[in-house]
């Protein structure tokens, strides 16, 4: 790797991951450090600056090449400041200057993205919308994180708290999500809340399904079970899934009549079903769109996996530190 | 009106209204002319450039004041091209060069933009969004337009259908809308779909309501028979207009989720019921917000009226052709 780079540095509870990203959008490998536990934020810090170095060495470089570090982080935190309010998988990063800190640190400017829209700039600089204007992430995971990027640039409203696609109602009066509102997309798409209310049907019914035995065996199940269950023919697995990829269809019929993006790309653990879960998504997707124009939006699997929130917050350093 | 200006027009089936800005966001005074009817698309144009340059003449300029021209236009059209696909109220043009035509016809440099997206654009330099870095839209009247400005510029999408908003699908299953999706929220809530359903709940059931007089009256309900019934106290009024106003603040709060603006203006033939439209729509858009922070977007009324789409096409002009 040659030339200037920006370092991406991608925080997580159990593992911050470390890349470089050059000024043609090539990548380095990534590599990560155990998140420092119960050391508080200045030993997050210190583990951060020190894999930011490390990753600069490894490239064979030196921090007079290096343009800025960008750093994608849970939030909710603000960009603008470079402030995080709080993480809940990282005790002790609260009201914290992350960004100013990770700066000092590694004695170059820093830029602060939170992790969803990190991961979706990712997407559109390297990976699945490497060839986009525009484009929607949707990360199907825990919750349903999202983020959004329009001609290039992030989208992070006027309170710097846009792009929550997972808090888009679509059923009313449906099920309470964790954020005080009813029928939430990632009440009925995320891999978790998917499975919690497949899992309580189980428990509450009689219903017959061969999840059962994994609700049995585990005491509780989750996306895989129920996709594989699916395959191998259980009823009430197909109906679960079912609904899931219709609700995520009919959810992405909404987002392109709101942003028209070139693609909406998947991500999260859930996109480990392949074409188990892209296949329905696609015809529920084509069935519900409107019939004025073809739909001109793809919906595809991103390609980056767990690399594209490194990249993306080295991305945001090169718009926020490279003049 | 001194300085360098840009002309605005605003091309509906019956009137084209004509008006300038000025470099400092200053909008003249308004005025209109006849949309010719059954002459084809020339005569239109020329009509066009007759009054483009009748506005340039009442504010004592001439055409090396001029920056440029901004059309709004009822679409599909494409403004980057600057091509009318088709305007269902105005035959005869269909794929027309609508942009080239004026230039040529008024002597400076054009810029075609959609009625929706120029209104929106409008309430954002000149009226209820002059002071927001971020808004949109939803004009409430036959259907359901919307508009949306992030940052400063108007969304358009990759393929210049973005901002569809009145075809974010609240219902599944829903009603069935005009573009070929079920549950649009234009069905619910734009003033000419709202009376329809209603009148066929009239028609088809016994459900007791002083709209019935109106019906025999007209042969029809609009949305401010509604709005009049209701605020006598007519029990199926009141829950019509509770649906509408219910159905918009879920709406408004999944714009919000989505875009994070700084207000979400209402305008349109229904915003004349003033109080209201704006109450309950704001009482339930607090209802339905997530309880993670309080609500940060407003909900507010336009305050340009029928001005906006002029204001806004002048100010597209601004952007597309004021280097």
């Amino acid at each position: 790797m040659a030339g200037t780079v920006c370092v991406g540095v991608d925080l997580g509870g159990t593992f911050i991951k470390f890349g470089l990203l050059d000024d043609s959008r090539r990548p380095s490998d990534v590599f990560q450090l155990p998140t420092p536990q119960g050391e508080g934020a200045d030993a997050v810090v210190a583990q951060m600056v020190k894999g930011a170095k490390q990753a600069v060495e490894k490239a064979g470089l030196t921090l007079a090449d290096v343009v800025g570090v960008g750093i994608g982080c849970p939030g909710p935190l603000s960009m603008s400041k470079g402030m995080v309010y709080e993480t809940p998988n990282i005790p002790g990063l609260k009201d914290y200057p992350m960004r100013d800190r990770v700066a000092e640190g590694v004695g170059v400017p820093a830029a602060l993205e939170n992790d969803a829209n990190a991961a979706a700039y990712g997407e559109f600089l390297c990976g699945a919308g490497a060839d986009c204007g525009s484009m929607v992430l949707l990360t199907l995971g825990t919750g349903l994180g999202g983020g959004i990027v329009i001609d290039g640039k992030v989208l992070h409203g006027s309170h710097e708290i846009g792009a929550e696609l997972g808090h888009m109602i679509i059923v009313e009066d449906g099920r309470l999500c964790g954020c005080g509102q009813r029928g939430c997309i990632e009440q009925y798409c995320s891999a978790t809340f998917m499975s919690r209310a497949a899992q309580k049907v189980l428990e509450e019914t009689d219903r017959a399904s061969s999840l059962r035995d994994a609700l049995a065996d585990k005491g509780e199940i989750n996306s895989k079970d129920i996709c594989q269950a699916r395959a191998a023919g259980d009823a009430f697995a197909t109906e679960v899934w079912d609904e899931m990829t219709r609700y995520l269809a009919m959810g992405c019929v909404s987002y392109t009549r709101i942003l028209d993006p070139d693609r909406i790309v998947l991500a999260g653990g859930m996109t480990a079903a392949g074409d188990d879960l892209i296949g329905p998504i696609r015809e529920y997707y084509r069935e519900y769109h409107w019939k004025l124009t073809e739909p001109r939006t793809e919906v595809v699997l991103a390609t980056l996996g767990n690399d594209a929130g490194v990249i993306g917050a080295a991305g945001v350093a090169w718009q926020e530190c490279g003049q």
